[in-house]
């Protein structure tokens, strides 16, 4: 088990309720942890609306209370907030869990403060290579975008790729010459220039001093992080799962990690779940962390808190693949568990109470 | 249940004998298809060395005796016969599952043949881009490559990539410098120029007609297919899977496939199974068909007959992901199902007999 398998935070423990009605949205939440209020409880029968809920990261990693200051942390836990507002607005409205996905992580791809689209890291060659995926749980379908430079939101592109194209996955110059076609918003490549990453990359360098390849494995977890996401479940019944990601500081040689590898990085299947990842992304390929969580889930029986933990405190954590996870149900429970200090997440059930947390002793 | 549902060939059924010792190599083996001679079998209890096997294939597609000729059928036996000795010879002599996948696959890639290396299919743009991925069952080390264009030997790029990068996943141009690094021999893209891919091109240009989304789906299936790829259980008791391939003839925008994609066309873990899949990497890649064919193995406790037959022609067939896998377990057991008209394919276990077999019907 590794340093915060203690850490156990199930948003099905917070149930959240509305005044209007849908005081207790899922029977599995409720079941797991009924409410003290038992007059609150009793309403739920009467009207039980169709389940909804959205989990979002942005990035995991080295994050502690000492290297913040309040105003920087204020800073994500609004951009965390409005976020999970843009793809909550869309499920209560009974909009698709694609949308509500799409919505959200356009909200972190356009801030500076996450690493994917605007906040994208540098490589060695200071340039910007973006990478994104998208999953439709209720069909398979997918589309993932990777070592583009050019594409103001790399996500969005992975959804037409999805719906427009006959392939899944598209690379480079290829894929940008794709978003022509069906007029996505380019930029230049310096749109995505921020000092604080820039500073970023000369620390690494520095710290790396050699090209050796172990020294490359004992960098500061803090180059290797930082990926948005998101997961949504609709008042259709359907899952959906999205990442975006300018990838690992100083990477070289067209490295592609894990978040637009489907099944790595980003997984959904109506019958299971939906998985959007952030950490070390080698190890998540090597492991298949989110289509490992969902196989869990549908061939052992496991609920997405017993397959979320023990994928990553039980199989990630002892070969040193850190990182974490979103998932959400078909249900609508959520759990996002990681083995970092920290992970930029937040959550809202139905239309329940926001859940917005960085450290890992916050739930 | 697919169009060839009816036939499943597995080889643990052909339980391979040679003259001198190792009469049945593996428990499961014989006790799934006891030797009708009582002689031979009874001496397997005296020496049981420790099993050994590998499968190849050399893509799976709309392939019948009425498009062969002779002489090309025998081309194609004699060199799935000599790429099955390159890995056997290797682990007869107790070399690793890795070394035998290598050799293996490279034969096929030297051979225009098949769509790897020499061989490899036209993108639109009348080049080649190869794509390559392996990985080792021991420890879930992978490595893969997409988009390069100047390598002769994408798969050992593959390996490089494993063993001498910190990353597992390498792209195009950034692909190629780093096999400079390691002086992995570099050709010119007309290196891979055949006459047969070229008119094959030009074919599908003028079946596609438009480049209507929907005709681009309805393409001739021999099209879309053609991969190499080997596994291998060595008698260390470490499997390995290997996969090659040139793609999809007239594929655009930098299309990766499921090649190189770990969990979908390529897989191995000692604890279950490897695989190597050809097909319509598409689907490959959304429902994740070499890791979940694994995962049946290991949290369903099926064998890979069932997992693999379940896969390829309950999941994928009803969906129209044609294809192919071969697959090996632990005990050295081999099985290749499919659901196309045929899929060059060939299996030896330990020292027994070779099986090559092309077509649908043979067993």
């Amino acid at each position: 088990m590794g340093l915060f398998s203690s850490f156990s935070f199930a948003t099905n423990k917070r149930v959240g309720l509305s005044l209007l009605a849908t005081a207790c949205f899922t029977a599995a939440a409720c079941s797991s942890a009924p409410e003290p209020n038992s007059s609150v409880a009793a309403k739920a029968t009467v009207t039980e609306a169709a389940p909804f809920a959205i989990a979002i990261h942005g990035g995991a990693g080295t994050i502690t209370r000492a290297s913040m200051t309040p105003a920087r942390e204020r800073a994500y836990r609004e951009k965390l907030a409005e976020a999970i507002a843009a793809g909550q607005q869309i499920l209560a409205a009974g909009g698709t869990s694609m949308d509500a996905v799409i919505a959200a992580v356009q909200v972190l791809e356009d801030s500076p403060l996450f690493n994917a689209g605007r906040g994208a890291v540098y490589t060695w060659d200071e340039q910007h290579e973006l990478d994104a995926a998208i999953m439709d749980g209720s069909n398979r379908a997918a589309g993932a975008v990777t070592g583009v430079k050019t594409i103001k939101s790399p996500i969005a592109l992975a959804r037409k790729v999805m719906e427009e194209s006959v392939h899944v996955m598209l690379s480079g110059a290829g894929a940008e010459e794709f978003a022509d076609l069906h007029q996505l918003e380019r930029v230049d490549n310096s749109y995505f220039n921020t000092e604080a990453r820039f500073d970023a990359l000369q620390r690494m360098k520095q710290q790396l001093g050699s090209q050796d390849k172990t020294a490359w494995q004992q960098l500061d977890a803090r180059f290797k992080y930082g990926t948005v996401g998101a997961v949504a479940l609709d008042t259709h019944g359907n899952l959906a799962a999205a990442t975006s990601t300018g990838g690992m500081t100083g990477k070289r040689y067209g490295r592609i990690g894990d978040s637009p590898v489907i099944g790595a990085g980003t997984w959904a299947d109506n019958g299971s779940c939906a998985v959007s990842a952030t950490g070390h992304g080698e190890y998540f390929i090597k492991y298949q962390v989110a289509a490992d969580i969902c196989a869990r889930v549908t061939y052992q029986g496991k609920d997405i808190v017993s397959a979320g933990d023990t994928v990553i405190h039980e199989v990630l954590m002892p070969v040193g693949g850190t990182g974490g996870v979103i998932i959400v149900d078909g249900q609508g429970k959520v759990h996002m568990p990681f083995n970092t200090e920290g992970m930029y997440r937040a959550s809202q059930q139905g239309d329940g109470p926001v859940h917005i947390a960085i450290y890992a002793d916050e739930n």
